[in-house]
């Protein structure tokens, strides 16, 4: 079936259905950013391999959403396919609504797969539309027309080593049933599914890059349930988990239990992470609760066990960081480069490392204009050799069994201009800045942000990403609830958080500059005025410091970065052999 | 009738209608930040004087919620009137919903006067204390026992002249229907008086300091009506508002026109500056829009005319200052000046400038440790005479026919430690760091916020208040949407609009220090990365340089000071006598 002959069959069941509008998020049951093959519904659709947008459907029209992130792929994919690019005016923003609203008639009918829609975008719809007395519908278009669509995924799931988790299955569920009784919830719903992973110590390998396993949970004061795919934990690890109250069930089977939950009773449901679907389930008389999950910030602040083995994947990754770094000096203008083949060579030195599971993300290595793409994905009709001019940009990361990292260096590859060589300062002045900050006990996410901003404002610079994610613990690279961005989101950076900090210039056409560290939260002096709280740059790797102009850093940033260089190379120094040695002393020396 | 007594006829009363706990909040039916005498419930109780707090009465217990400003004042003034002072942790938190909570059987009823809470807190109450199953009911139960209760107000109110305006009743009604317009909202009330001062160009004196006047509004497609005591507009401004299309209508004919609004209709409401009392008699097939006044935005957005009178005014208040600050220098150690009379003498000072109306809220002068104390108001009890050692901390304003101020300067009065001036120069630092800042278009209170304390941080210090207050025109000197502080409040900083940058220090038992002007936000340039906003500082009066200590300041602050103090200059200079020149050229000249 071509595209557009599915267009034509999702439009004639929408006519038999009545069905004004169809709308098909970027998705799962579990709310996932990486989705299963199986949910890949907008690829399915329209050709369009994006990793974020929505599609709309009327008779009239058929379009996908995208941001500016996806502006070129998605009109270059979406040919001939009779969906149309429309360009999104704010990231992450639902702009089809208002569109909805605007070009359905009064009582029209929209319909949508009731599991791929957050609570909080379920409400969103019926909340923003009401004006327009418009009716919606469960409907999945997809599946009768989808041959061979992919099975959900059936990799193996795993009980993490007990030396790895620092706290108990058993612990973990008395820290949550401790928040459900403050919040006065009798039962709790989990569907995110690194939120399941922390909570019963379990990893495996359904998504990319994301160490998940598809599950759901329903926790109470007296029981706890895992739903799960029949044989996707072993024998032995059931058995562990039963040890610590854990009821195993099949993954299908939450749908009936919600049904059946007692009457008059009380539900802690986060909006953002569970799926409308589900949520309808839930019986009328059971009182919703809709907050973050408790999990979400347990899991946030890792505890010492978490921290010393992150500490310990760091150097992992710094050593093999340095490797690349000088296997790309020592390599350029011998054998060609180009950004796939530096990628590979990266992930071949982070495979040599112990502990090594995969990486984190898929690596952005983006050469001269394309590290103005603050989310290139080099592919290989894009890829371009690296040539001895301009910057080259890489921003990756490692899944080890003991933690994950996510680190971007800039690669000066010589001939450096003038504008590139202030611009690289001021990213590095603004991600010193706010990796220096000392701030009081209660400072959120935004305001670190708008300090690592600040020097860049004062040049008139700025940048459209948020400047930084928190991190989890040999789990997603990107994990909440805490996020450095200039979004009102009111939480607080707690002691134990890992975050990035990750400011960066992005001149179109010309060159892209980040430098990305990720940090932990540390315990600062205290006094009459707060406690105060510190960053420990928790990535080890050195930062070029060839084109560093001196005269737009103060003091405090150069001292910051000899003493973090300094440490780099007390830290890694010792798993290096003596060439590497050398040239990590080169790149670490004092400026 | 005593306190206790008050209290035995309330309890009486309760446990007549089985209410469990009644609650007395802080409010009028416009939910007002400065009451009217018939308002002042808590005083009338309770005796406490305070004007924040919450009273609860349980037959157990009677207890009032004061935040630590008024720990001193409550324990004073509560003596023997049968309430206890509860200690809140967290200021302007509803501490005492927990309380009830953990207090109240299931199923038990808790009472309040419903025109007395916003519908946010009234929602407020239903969430939080849903577990329990508590009935709410309204209940008036101060009115039987309040011989002689103050009547509303009945002070004149006035359209002010056409060359302070800058935009017609007409203009403004048009562009409140275009935000119902897209908000689909058929009927808009208004209750907050200050922005229905603004709508309708009314101003009068119903309260202390803030020049509104006690009514409501209804706006419809085709309608407004303005809702106000009889008599309180003369018969020409009544002409003059029918001619903009504006009707009034007797004060409390509010209530019948909510209750007889068209079934199936829709209605734009603030959830936090209307009362539950009014929003319960809405029908309930008229869908609530729940969204921010469009006007409180309208409002802060000072237009041309506004902007050059505010300009105008803090010409006048500035020469105030000077003349103030010149009277203790040239008067110290002839007369006893005490913290009231100074605070008097300013007044004068004002008094003689043209426009004044009165001061825009209660001065605050604080010497020594007193100005440790954020908002101490002297009393005749409280009150000290200023001697030549330490710091007087004078925060004030003025009410002009064309702008309202707000400024906070230290007079150094002699003898100071080096403590003093260290944290007398962080201030300054900090309220420059704010003043100084270029932001890009977009950027909320919270980002100004964190860049203002990052020099405090550095040195391990903080203040408890938050930086910046909205400020309006020849109206309340706090007003929304913007606020610079630490919470996380998602309003954009916009051209045109009047914020106060006060950062402070305060160390118990020994002093305070705030430094505070009114800000300007103005265009700045723009980029491919973004238009970029600056602040203009309003606010023209010298601050004390003696005590600076240049080693903590960078060259930018320095820049930043010298220019602030010959713009001073040049702009008052011209309406001073030639001893305040000499005066005003020593305290503006470089450091």
């Amino acid at each position: 079936m071509t595209y557009s002959e599915k267009l034509t069959a999702i439009r004639q069941q929408m006519k038999a259905d009545g069905v004004a509008a169809y709308i098909i998020p970027s998705a799962d049951p579990h709310i996932s950013e990486y989705l299963p093959d199986h949910y890949k519904c907008i690829a399915f659709t329209t050709g369009f391999k994006g990793s974020v947008s929505t599609v709309v459907i009327t008779q009239d029209f058929a379009g996908l959403w995208a941001d500016f992130r996806y502006f070129e792929q998605a009109e270059e994919q979406l040919k001939g396919s009779g969906f149309e690019l429309v360009k999104l005016k704010v990231q992450a923003s639902p702009e089809y609504i208002q569109w909805l609203g605007e070009t359905l008639p009064n009582g029209a009918t929209i319909a949508f797969d009731e599991k791929l829609v957050s609570i909080l975008l379920g409400e969103l719809f019926h909340k923003e539309l009401a004006y327009k007395q418009i009716n919606f519908q469960h409907k999945d278009y997809l599946s009768p027309i989808w041959e061979n669509r992919p099975a959900l995924p059936t990799n193996p799931a795993f009980l993490i080593a007990d030396e790895f988790i620092g706290q108990s299955v058993s612990a973990k569920l008395t820290a949550v049933r401790q928040a459900l009784k403050q919040q006065h919830a009798a039962y709790h719903l989990i569907s995110s599914l690194d939120d399941l992973a922390w909570l019963f110590n379990i990893r495996g390998a359904d998504v990319s890059y994301n160490p998940v396993v598809l599950s759901f949970a329903l926790i109470s004061e007296s029981q706890a349930t895992l739903y799960i795919q029949h044989n996707k934990l072993s024998a032995s690890d059931v058995a562990s988990l039963a040890q610590s109250g854990v009821e195993i069930l099949a993954y299908d089977n939450i749908a009936n239990d919600l049904l059946f939950l007692p009457a008059e009773s009380s539900i802690l449901i986060d909006p953002k992470r569970n799926c409308f679907a589900l949520y309808k389930l839930i019986p009328a008389s059971v009182q919703r609760i809709l907050e973050t999950n408790p999990s979400t910030h347990l899991k946030a602040v890792k505890n010492e066990t978490e921290v010393a083995n992150t500490r310990k994947a760091m150097i992992k990754d710094g050593v093999a960081i340095t490797q690349f770094l000088k296997w790309i000096k020592d390599t350029i203008g011998k054998i060609e480069i180009t950004e796939l083949s530096a990628a590979a060579q990266l992930k071949a030195f982070r495979a040599k490392q112990d502990g090594f599971m995969g990486e984190s993300f898929n690596t952005i290595a983006g050469y001269k204009a394309h590290g103005a793409l603050p989310h290139y994905a080099a592919s290989k009709e894009s890829d371009v050799a690296i040539k001895t001019e301009s910057l080259f940009l890489v921003d990756s990361g490692g899944q080890y069994r003991y933690g994950t990292t996510d680190i971007t260096r800039m690669i000066p590859m010589g001939d450096n201009t003038e504008e590139e060589k202030i611009d690289y300062t001021l990213v590095l002045k603004a991600m010193i800045e706010g990796s220096k900050t000392r701030f009081p006990k209660g400072t959120c996410g935004y305001q670190i942000d708008a300090i690592t901003r600040r020097p860049m404002w004062d040049y008139a610079l700025n940048y459209g990403h948020g400047t930084g994610h928190g991190v989890g613990y040999f789990l997603n690279v990107h994990e909440g609830p805490q996020v450095f961005n200039a979004t009102a989101t009111p939480v607080a950076v707690e002691l134990g958080m890992i975050t990035s900090i990750e400011p960066g210039i992005y001149r179109s056409g010309k060159h892209g500059i980040r430098i990305e560290n990720l940090v932990l939260t540390i315990a600062d002096q205290a006094n009459e005025f707060n406690e105060f709280y510190a960053f420990e740059a928790l990535t080890l790797a050195p930062i070029d410091t060839t084109l560093v102009k001196k005269e737009l850093l103060e003091k405090v940033h150069i001292d910051w970065l000899n003493t973090y260089h300094a440490n780099v190379y007390a830290k890694l120094s010792p798993y290096l052999n003596e060439d590497e040695k050398v040239f990590l002393g080169k790149m670490t020396s004092e400026v």
